[in-house]
C-alpha cells in the first residue's frame, strides 16, 4: 500500500508548481474543485481594481479605455488552446444553459426534416431541461440512449446527439473522437457538455472534430461561482450558423444602433446582451493559472491522484464502497465517486471533519481531483479521515438529515 | 435666469441625501448614469467579502451556507416595489437580451393564430434584434409601429406589442397603461422594456398592468457593468407561462436531478443556469441606496434637474441645439438629448473637461441625470462646460473622430 511517505514523495516530484497560486483555507482538503474551483490568489486583487478604479473612476469610460469590450475575446482566446481549439471558435458570455439552449437549437435547426436529439439519461440534468425545451420549441423529439453505444441511437432521422463528456455523476468519460465519427457517419451532428472535462482532462476538440461544444468556467478552470460558460462552434459550421437570441452585441454593429440586425460573422455572432465585466474579469484573472502548464502534466497528475484514491480506499476500507467511477484510464475523468447507501451521512462527516467531497443523489460520494492544487498527501489525508468517519460511526449522526446540495 | 446660488439652494433643500452613498470621481460631473451607473460605497466591500471570505474560504459550501442560492430572489425583492410589484413576479438572472427573447417567445406562444409581433423604429436596438430572432424562429413577423400611436398598429393578429417606456435615445416616455390599455382591447399581450425607467421615473406594473417587463440593473441601479436583468410576469399569466430556455435552475427540485423537467411554480421558472455571484452581490449591495428613497422624490428631483439643464442650454446657447426631449414633463424621461450636426466632438470635447455624456448616432448629445447622486450645480457646471466647448470651438479637434460608444 502507498504510505504518506510515498505520496510525498510523488508530491515532491510533480512537476505542476500551480498550489501557490490559489488561496485555500486552512485544514480543508478540498475535493469538490468539480463543482466549484478554489479562488486564484490573482482573483481578488483584479476584481477589487475593476470595480474601484475601472468602474468607480473610469465609468462609463472603461468599456473603450479598460478594454471592457474585449473581456469576453480575451477569456476565450485563454480558454480555446485547453480543448484543442482556436481562439477565433471560441465564446464566452453566458450560462452553460443558455449556451445550450443557443447551439441546440441552432444545431437542429441545420438539419431540417430530422426531428430526433439523442441524449443519454445520465446526462447533467441541465442539459436534457434544455433539450426539452428545445425540442418542445422545434417540434422535435428527444431519444434516450444506452451510454455504452450512444451512437447506436443515432438514425437518418437524429438531427443531433448531444454528450457530457464526462459523466457528473460517476466520473466515467466517453471516447469523443470515435462517438463523434460514428454519430457523423449517420448524418447527425454531434455536441460535447465539456463542463468536467475542461481543465481536468485533455480535450482536442479540432483533432476529434464534432460540430459544437459548451463547458463551465466555474469547475476546472476556477472562474468564480456562476462564471460564465463558453461555446464553441467548429469553424466549418460558422458561415451557416443561425443561433437564435440575436442580440445586439452580436450584431455586425451594435453602435450603429440599426433597426435590423445582421450577425458578426464567425463566433461572435453568439453574443446576445451586455455581459457581466465583474464575472469575465475574475475568470480571466483565474485562468492565468494555466500559463505553461501544459495538459499532459495535469492529466497525468490527475491519474495518478485518482488511482492512488481508489487504491486507498480499497486498502483501508475493503468491500465498504463500490467504485462507481471506471479504472480505466481512458474512460476516467478527474473524480471518483463512491455508491454507499449512507453516502449522505458520509459526505457530511467528511465535511466536518474539513475533507470537502459532494453528495449526489441518490447514494454517490463524489470527490474531484484537481491537479493544479491538489497533492497526493492530500489523498491519503482524505481516506485516513474517511476511515476514521466509517470507523466512528459519525455519518450516522442523526444532524446529517438529507438537504440539497449544489453541483 | 437660474443662478449657481439659486442651485445650491435647491440643493440644499433636496429631500434626497444618497449622495455621499456613492464614490464619484474628482474633478467629474456624471452624466452618464443612464448607461452606466456610478458605483455605490458599499459595493467594493461586499464583493471584496464575496470573493475573499465566501468564496475563498466557504469554498462550494457558500451556497448554502453564505445564501448564494436566494441571492438572486433577494435581489428582486429589492427591485420589485421600484416597479410596484410583488417580489414573488420579479426574477433577476440573465442579461437583458436573454431577458427578452424569454417573454418574447413565451409571449408569441400564449397568443397561437396571431403571428405579429409589433415595435417602434426607435426602440433600442436589442429589443428588435431579439423579436427579430423570435420571429424568424417562430414563423411570425415583424410590423414597425408609429411611436406617436402605438396601439394603431396592433390588430387582430398581432400577439404581442413590445415597447421601450423612455427612449433611450430622445428619453420620451409613453403612457404605460394608456398604451397597455389600448393594445390589451384588441386582445395582444404587451411588454415593456423598463431599461431607462427603472429607478429614474416613477413605474407603477401593478396598476398599468402589463403582460411581461424586462429591465436593466447597471444605469439607474447601478448595479455594475453588465449587471444581470430583471423580469416581472404579471401574476394571472404565470400559470401558462412557458419560457423556452428550461435550465435546471427553474426546475422544481433542481438536486433531485431527475431526467424530466418540471418547472417551478411562478415567476422562478424563469431562471435557466446558475446565476453569477459576482455580480449578484454588487447588485444586492448597490440596491441598498433605495433604503427609504421615496420614488416621488426622486422623479421631482429628475424633473427639476432635466428642467434646469433645458432652462441654462437655451438661454446660454440659445439656438445652438434641438432639444429633442420633450418639455412635458409626463412625457419626459430623466434624460435631456440635444441635436447637433457636431454632437460627436461636442461629447467628446466634454468629457476631456470631466463632464461624462455621451454620443448616440447620428447626431445626438445625451445627457443622463440621476438624482441620487446628481446635484443642481452640477446641471450649472454642465452647462458652463457645454458653453465653454462650444465658445472656444474644442468640438472640432480633429482628434475627435467618429468611433463607437457605448450604451
Amino acid at each position: 500500500m502507498t504510505t504518506r511517505a510515498d505520496a510525498e514523495r510523488l508530491d515532491e516530484r510533480s512537476p505542476l508548481h500551480t498550489r501557490d497560486l490559489f488561496r485555500l483555507p486552512e485544514g480543508v482538503v478540498y475535493l469538490d474543485g468539480n463543482s466549484l474551483g478554489a479562488l486564484p490568489r490573482a482573483v481578488p486583487g483584479r476584481v477589487a481594481d475593476v470595480v474601484e478604479r475601472e468602474w468607480g473612476e473610469g465609468l462609463i469610460r472603461s468599456w473603450n479605455d479598460a478594454g471592457w469590450m474585449e473581456l469576453s475575446a480575451r477569456c476565450a482566446a485563454r480558454i480555446a488552446p485547453l480543448v484543442g481549439a482556436s481562439p477565433d471558435d471560441v465564446h464566452v458570455g453566458d450560462s452553460t444553459s443558455v449556451s445550450l439552449f443557443k447551439t441546440m437549437v441552432a444545431a437542429v435547426r441545420m438539419r431540417p426534416g430530422r426531428r430526433v436529439i439523442v441524449l443519454e439519461p445520465g446526462t447533467f440534468p441541465t442539459d436534457g431541461y434544455i433539450a426539452a425545451g428545445v425540442a418542445d420549441l422545434l417540434g422535435v423529439e428527444l431519444r434516450w440512449c444506452d451510454p455504452a453505444d450512444p451512437a447506436s441511437a443515432v438514425d437518418d432521422d437524429t438531427a443531433l446527439l448531444t454528450l457530457t463528456h464526462v459523466d457528473f455523476r460517476t466520473g466515467a468519460m466517453f471516447d469523443m473522437a470515435a462517438v463523434t465519427e460514428a454519430a457523423h457517419a449517420k448524418g447527425a451532428l454531434v455536441q460535447w457538455d465539456l463542463c468536467h472535462s475542461v481543465g481536468a482532462v485533455p480535450v482536442d476538440l479540432t483533432a476529434a472534430d464534432p460540430d459544437f461544444a459548451v463547458g463551465c468556467t466555474y469547475k476546472y478552470l476556477n472562474g468564480g461561482p456562476g462564471s460564465p460558460a463558453f461555446t464553441w462552434v467548429a469553424p466549418r459550421l460558422q458561415a451557416d450558423l443561425r443561433q437564435p437570441i440575436t442580440g445586439w452585441m452580436g450584431h455586425a454593429e451594435p453602435f450603429a444602433m440599426s433597426r435590423d440586425y445582421a450577425p458578426l460573422p464567425g463566433i461572435g455572432q453568439l453574443a446576445s446582451g451586455t455581459h457581466t465585466v465583474l464575472a469575465l474579469a475574475s475568470l480571466e484573472a483565474a485562468l492565468g493559472v494555466w500559463d505553461g502548464v501544459r495538459m499532459e502534466e495535469v492529466r497525468r497528475t490527475s491519474l495518478s491522484l485518482t488511482d492512488l484514491f481508489i487504491e486507498l480506499v480499497e486498502a483501508r476500507l475493503p468491500g465498504e464502497f463500490e467504485i462507481v467511477t471506471p479504472r480505466e484510464h481512458d474512460r476516467r475523468g478527474s473524480q471518483v465517486s463512491l455508491r454507499h447507501p449512507e453516502a449522505y451521512g458520509i459526505v457530511q462527516a467528511l465535511i466536518a471533519r474539513g475533507v470537502v467531497g459532494d453528495f449526489r443523489t441518490p447514494d454517490i460520494a463524489r470527490f474531484g481531483f484537481t491537479p493544479l492544487y491538489l497533492r497526493h498527501v492530500d489523498v491519503c489525508d482524505a481516506v485516513e479521515q474517511l476511515a476514521a468517519v466509517l470507523g466512528a460511526g459519525e455519518h450516522r449522526d442523526p444532524s446529517y438529515s438529507m438537504r440539497n446540495a449544489v453541483t
